[in-house]
């Protein structure tokens, strides 16, 4: 059998190549096509990382071979050799995984130094604290990568050293003291690792690229391959690159830039570079590095050279690009080129005037923003009448505002955010281990790092705000407290963010609504255009209708009248008909609520005016308007025994008798939805009449209002054709009395199984279907969602068992194959069923592209979420174009 | 449009008429047919009666025209004339339902008569008495069932006369009388109803007509036609019949009579007659009867000739008959002949001696037995060794044992029997009235009627013991006791009966096993010769198999493992386990479970050697182990207000907060099934270990074991992958440690509806399937049973929405289908797994039917249930035959 091709030269790939390759690599390779300048390297294929795995993480075969093959190609290119004492070209090896995962994997610098190699350096820099400092780096970063040797062990003998020498910067280090830096360091690597560091470079490389291979695999790999959904099985790539070197003195550098503002989307370069560094450095957020436009007085050359060169490189790439480049003594050379990432805001900017300058086309723009990240655009941000009291100002990183209890470790943040508080993640920088803590916390708020550094980034990408660089703070970690000038702020105590302007505020802000920007409103036109679902919003009163209206909804897909009955001024009445002894009793506290239920339904009806709105009626078991059984058996007992009168305490027991009565052992599948219908007929008739004289008066008063009444919880075809008889019972009645016509439809939600399989029958009776998504995933798969979650969902996902939470992205192998059935059974009765989902899936994109693929009508969801359903909607009908 | 014909005369029809005629007008054809002694008449059609229904309760178009027509034919044959004043035809007008309801709708005797024609009878039969009697009998009838004048109101007046002429019983009253009485009965009829007794003899048979079609609808008909399953679509027929008359004298007589023994099966005539009775007289359990083999001496002549039409019509019918016969002067006349109902052994002995006598098949046999009434063979009897205190015997009615608190009044027998109370119905006599009482019953008592009385013959059919005609009881409604020779026992006492023997014991009694007969033994070798299905049994511990494999159980299709835990030495280590703070405490507490678990399954497999035992690892959820939250809460208030200890408090405080912490929303769809043996998967280990290490034990012992490890509430293939490895960890463990190979097998119940739509990748794990149709039910259809049943399942029969309770017969429809999707997906993967269903519809013959149409390989059921599982099995086998 020939051996895999493992090891690609980078004119041998092609951006295209990018599974092959890693992002890196395939950018890489593309960029050496187009001719920019790029150090020369090779790229070991993310199928050598996969069969790596595969062969119990032994290198497979043929891959050595081919990676000294190829790394001879690169000796010539780079006039170096690897190894060689006189002339020893020197390599990055860095990650590059399909998918960029930030910060997340290895990477290893100035690999070929040793004892001997290093003296080549010297001679061939003329440079000799600038070779020792590489050889202390690499000593470091490998040792730590490959040999699990801790970073702080290395910090320590440098520290030592600057205190000793009296320097306070690395750079500002003498030879000798590297000298014995490099001395101790490989003692303090054989007595961690009990290994002598490696001097053979070729052993050096080889371990590099299994540490490489083998960083796929670490914990917090894992956690961003979970979050951000990108599978295992994809692998990463090594690209092994000459080195160049930023930190070759004062016309040396290294930066990071985006061809386009990455916080704004407007059109200018926008990063950071440093003089006299290397790569790591800027990226780490250790040393705050200077805006790009300052290079143009430092470096004039370079930075004309560098415009030209992003600008081609947008240009080629059709998209806002991410660029990494080092300057090796005025000479400008490229490391990597990648679609930048990008706050939502930004990407729709972006997106937009692309389409404006006729780059891409109004799909190709619709396809590049991530329905989910509208999200952040969606939420409320600080009220701009609200008196603040910002105690500082640090960059401001990542969009929206936040409030949250101050939170200085990882862990705790993490502990209290599954608890449900609100946490601001406070440090001075964050890292990668870091990363669960930020997902746990509302804000991130750092002391130091620039717009690039980890915490910026990694924001970002999450949608949450973030101050980055805020160097007002003094982060005491040892007391658990932060000091803003004269200001202490405890742990635990609450400060707020605004990532929008980088304004740090002492406790809680108010916040206001979002309004939609006006690129975000073109976008949502070009995606109504296309989109072939119908979006509506999930509304109970007139505020939200609103609201949702605002957001571009065309119509109510779920207006639960339950939230109505739970009202403080409604629940004594609401209390009155659950507890009456008997249908007259039941009937006089119905009459009570029928105005009020009367007058929600006119403001609902009347705020979605020409379009449908989709009216449930009562679904909760009525046991959840009583008060709870355990305070009332407490409450008999003190009765008691402060030996209260008889009838005060009789009339508890009484009551908690009856609550007794009512109380299921498991009321998801109890005594609710139609089945309270059936057996209290006049609850249904008593809602009938309020949405149908609501309706009829509107239509005096001059609205187009089209109410849908909806049976929910329904199992047999018999029910509804019941219940539907009644609806139409009181339908006639109200027009016969107000003299008035009105249309209206019957329909019913789908949200139990056996609804699925016995849709044919059901939809004999039924005006429309809505799929009741929670319901149905609860039943499909036997999970109470409230206890699901807290008790077993966490480990079926970390265990691979389910891929998603199926309540948040609905479960296609399961509840999606009931939904088939129940379409293609509801359809082969009425072909022009109207059929819609209202389940929170309403509003999640990838269940909206399900909801297109099996043909439904529309989706209901929150009314924030309306424009990520139009978007979603949009791109589903573009990738799957229906008729 | 021509009419439908809607009525036949009896030479018009043929048995197999039965849907059209109903059973009575069919049987009446086919003996008129063969030639047998019957009075001329005429059937009105089931057809009819549904049009009458159908038509707002109007005679459909063309009936009466038909009626008149026929029933001149009618009067030729009997050589009479309908309502001439000298030779007046009289008829009787009967319901007669496809299928037969006894005593549930209304019959009209003696129509035709009026105060002209009555003269006519007089001079006919030259008995004015006679003619007298007939036509008091008659407005009683008419005026009771056509015109709601209730039967106490002429009671009254025949009681008042009887007393006033000084005589005890009806046929002592003089003419005078009678004329005084016919005269008082008229003015009642007016008085009650408004109106006059009808004179029109025509208008008298369209009241009748009408009113027996009304009898359909009756509440008493509608309770029965749900017990039974009889569709209300099917309606009744009406007979309309020239009069015979029992009550001419001492040469006259009426009478009851069955081809062999009702109760036992014995090849013999059993039966009853009263002479100078109406027909009526019999059935009503008012006068205690004769039995039919003191006619031999009465009448001889009339009881060889019964004899003879007897035996002919048991040949005729292929099955034992039920005839109802009147002699008017010593001539025999056939009235009815049908189907004899008979207890549940008397129809195995029955069905057996006629494959026996070669007149069925066994087939025919098999067929001929209703699974379900198995049921009251397949309980316990009194123990024979029990020392009991006989204090009354009646007429052994319907067989076996009960015994319970004695109530004397419907109503109150089924408010308690509901609140799960053993009841005892005590009545002089029972009407269709009681019918509830008796459902509720677990056995009835009377003191007057015969074996066919109503009491006798519901009970029979109900397979509920009864005892008739125990005339030792003196039964005192108004002081709520009865008495018994001296003794008194009161309402709420508690007695037993033996309905097979007739014995009445005071308190309650000892009850042993039920042992098959030989005749049910042979029927079933029969239906294991021919069923498709396997037949397994649900059991938890050693007896339960033993008694299973008695029944013919071939394996345990479901052993559950948590019963174990319950008992009452095991709960306070299963309690340590749960509230374990880690897994190595939790790892202690399971080791001591570990040996006991072991035997446990060493006794059962041992129990069943040479068959498969199928064991679900835990299910439940783990805090129905633990104390009740509420109890721990009042425990905890009272400990604090009597001053108890803090240290004794918080230690239940602190169990208080574990026991919150595990309780949930909805405990069926909560942490529970393999959702533990994920989470905890050191529980799962420790059951696997017990199994196999009780297996290893038992081959060792020379035993040939099978143990089958079954995964319970499976959702998605990763679940069971996971765990499937896991036990087969735990097996190679235990193979090598003890040095023993064994077989076993691993598979899971399908449960949930995600498991049945993603069978195909499940059963990739899987060596078998277990359909779980409980939880499967309740997910399906959304329906907690705990709670369903409580709260509206009644009120969803009653209205029909659902046939029956999902619960008890397999929802064909929803469920159903589901479990036919995981047929298909599980087989389309392995066209051989090995597929069961094991939720308690396994013991229901049409879920059993539904499981063999399905191509399951077996059902498993309660150990009692078993011979119903294997004749129900045979039958599917018979009606649909399988490859």
């Amino acid at each position: 059998m020939l051996n895999k091709k493992y090891v690609y030269l980078f004119p041998e790939g092609r951006k295209e190549m990018k599974s092959l390759l890693g992002g890196k690599g395939a950018n890489l390779a593309e960029m050496t096509f187009i001719g920019l300048p790029v150090p020369p390297g090779l790229t070991i294929t993310t199928e050598a990382c996969i069969d790596y795995f595969n062969n119990k993480k032994e290198l497979p075969q043929g891959l050595e071979e081919q990676l000294w093959d190829k790394l001879r190609i690169v000796e010539e290119k780079s006039g170096k050799k690897f190894g060689d004492i006189n002339n020893p070209l020197l390599v990055s090896v860095r990650s590059g995984a399909v998918i960029s995962m930030p910060g997340m994997m290895d990477t290893i610098l100035n690999l070929g130094l040793n004892d001997e190699t290093v003296l080549g350096l010297v001679a061939n820099t003329q440079d000799e604290r600038f070779a020792l400092d590489c050889y202390r780096r690499f000593i470091q970063m490998f040792s730590d990568v490959v040999m699990g040797v801790e970073h702080y062990e290395f910090e320590t003998i440098l520290e030592k050293h600057k205190e000793k020498t009296g320097v306070t910067h690395d750079h500002q280090l003498s030879i000798q003291a590297l000298k014995d830096i490099i001395r101790e360091y490989k003692v303090i690597v054989k007595r961690v690792s009990g290994q002598d560091f490696p001097q053979d470079p070729s052993q050096q490389l080889i371990l590099a690229v299994k540490a490489v291979f083998d960083s796929w695999d670490n914990p917090r790999a894992h956690v961003y391959r979970q979050i951000n959904k990108i599978s295992y099985d994809l692998g990463t790539a090594v690209n092994v690159q000459a080195m160049v070197f930023g930190n070759m003195g004062n016309t040396s550098g290294t930066g990071v830039a985006f061809t386009r503002n990455p916080s704004t989307g407007k059109k200018e370069l926008y990063g950071e570079y440093l003089i006299n560094a290397q790569g790591e450095d800027v990226v780490a957020g250790i040393r705050t590095p200077q805006p790009i436009k300052q290079l143009k007085n430092d470096l004039p050359g370079v930075y004309e050279e560098f415009v030209k060169v992003a600008n081609l490189l947008e240009a080629h790439y059709k998209d806002m690009q991410d660029i990494e480049f080092t300057i090796e003594k005025e000479k400008l050379y490229l490391l990597q080129t990648r679609t930048g990432k990008r706050t939502t805001s930004a990407a729709i900017k972006i997106a937009v005037d692309m389409v404006d300058e006729g780059v891409i086309s109004k799909e190709e723009a619709i396809l590049r923003i991530e329905p989910g990240q509208l999200d952040q655009l969606l939420h409320p941000s600080i009220d701009p009448n609200a008196q603040l009291n910002v105690i500082a100002k640090g960059l401001p990183a990542s969009p929206g505002a936040a409030s949250g209890l101050v939170i200085f470790d990882a862990d705790e943040a993490e502990v209290l955010g599954k608890e449900g508080k609100d946490v601001l993640l406070v440090r001075t920088e964050t890292t990668p281990d870091d990363i669960h803590g930020i997902v746990a916390a509302k804000g991130v708020l750092t002391s130091r790092g620039g717009m690039t550094s980890h915490a910026a980034v990694v924001a970002r990408g999450m949608g949450k705000p973030c101050i980055c660089g805020c160097e007002e703070l003094k982060i005491d970690y040892a007391n658990q407290q932060v000091l803003i000038g004269n200001l202490v702020v405890k742990k635990g105590e609450i400060l707020s963010i605004d990532g929008s302007t980088g304004q740090v505020i002492l406790g809680k802000v108010p916040l206001v609504d979002p309004e939609l920007s006006p690129s975000f409103q073109r976008l949502l036109v070009w995606a109504d255009e296309i989109k072939a679902l119908d979006v509506r919003a999930n509304a109970d009163n007139p505020e939200d209708s609103q609201k949702a209206r605002e957001f571009g909804a065309k119509g109510i897909g779920l207006c639960r009248t339950e939230h109505m009955f739970m009202a403080q001024d409604r629940l004594p009445i609401v209390q009155e008909m659950i507890l009456a002894e008997n249908t007259e009793e039941r009937e006089e506290a119905l009459k009570k609520l029928l105005p009020v239920q009367q007058d929600d339904f006119y403001g609902i009806l009347k705020a979605m005016e020409g379009y449908p709105v989709t009216i449930r009626l009562l679904d909760p078991p009525l046991h959840e308007f009583l008060p709870n059984i355990e305070e009332l058996v407490v409450e008999i007992m003190e009765l008691k025994h402060q030996g209260e009168e008889v009838e005060k305490i009789k009339e508890k027991e009484n009551l908690l008798r009856k609550v007794r009565v009512l109380t299921e052992f498991n009321p998801m599948l109890g005594h609710r939805g139609c089945r309270l219908g059936i057996t209290f007929p006049e609850i249904y008739r008593m809602q009938a009449r309020a949405i149908f004289q609501a309706t009829a008066q509107l239509i005096r008063d001059g609205y187009n209002v089209f109410p849908e009444v909806e049976i929910p919880l329904v199992i047999e075809a018999n029910e509804l054709n019941i219940l539907r008889q009644e609806v139409e019972e009181v339908a006639r009645s109200v027009q016969e009395e107000m003299g008035i016509e009105f249309e209206y439809t019957v329909g019913t939600m789908i949200e139990l199984p056996r609804a699925c399989v016995t849709a044919g029958e059901i939809a004999k009776h039924a005006d429309f279907f809505s799929f009741g998504t929670n319901d149905l995933t609860q039943t499909t798969l036997g999970f109470s969602r409230d206890d699901a979650e807290g008790k077993f969902m966490q480990e079926y996902l970390d265990k691979k068992i389910l891929q998603d939470n199926p309540f948040v992205v609905l479960d296609r192998d399961g509840v999606g194959k009931l939904i088939e059935v129940a379409v293609n059974g509801g359809r082969s009765v009425k072909s022009d069923l109207l059929i819609g989902i209202c389940g929170e899936h309403g509003g999640e994109p990838s269940s909206i592209e399900f909801c297109h693929l099996r043909g439904l009508d529309f989706v209901s969801c929150s009314p924030y979420r309306v424009p990520i359903a139009r978007l979603a909607a949009a791109q589903a009908q573009i990738k799957y174009p229906r008729k």
